[in-house]
């Protein structure tokens, strides 16, 4: 399908295991094995996720012939945080709704229980 | 795989035409005929990305019979903005590094220019 840098960089955060490890990597960069660890997963399903995260441009992996550590690169993420940001309008305003939806019904939870004394 | 929310609503957003959806949608209701319109896409397509929208909660749809317009929910977006947060201090940091980086460069080039000279 498409191949836009958007598109990407949401769909390699899209999955638990790869936002665990960018959020590992905001701490420091790691090797695969210390990466691994946190998971019941074999090395290569590692790789594979690490592969993903590399070619959405979110972590580079050193060169370094045995230790190749990850480091995080968030740069990709402003674009998904100055998408998001186009709907904070409409969430707030649906969070208001809901509050001022809640109030009436306690409102008139009140009113009943004041009728059945 | 996994079916939390995060990882449903990222999934959802990951394609363009998805959030062409919903940014069409920001500015209010339409039918399917009306959100069909603008892509060369046939009705089934665009059902299928409004099904995925809709399991995700990022739109409701109407129970009018003939008419079923699409609304958005923005509410799940929130979660996307909270999680993208926490990064902001890195892609900044990124982004600083990249301008010294450039401001170097353009030094380095002034000098090698007088040199020449």
């Amino acid at each position: 399908m498409s191949l836009d840098q958007l598109s990407i960089t949401l769909a390699a955060i899209a999955d638990p295991t790869r936002r665990a490890i960018l959020d590992r990597l905001g701490s420091g960069e790691a090797s695969v094995t210390e990466l691994a660890q946190p998971f019941e997963m074999s090395l290569p399903a590692i790789s594979k996720h690490l592969k993903v995260l590399e070619q959405a441009g979110l972590i580079v992996r050193g060169r370094e012939a045995q230790w190749r550590p990850c480091r995080l690169e968030a740069g990709p993420l402003k674009e998904v945080a100055d998408w998001v940001e186009h709907y904070r309008r409409h969430w707030e305003q649906s969070f208001d709704r809901l509050d001022e939806y809640l109030r009436e019904l306690q409102k008139k939870e009140k009113k009943l229980g004041r009728k059945k004394k």
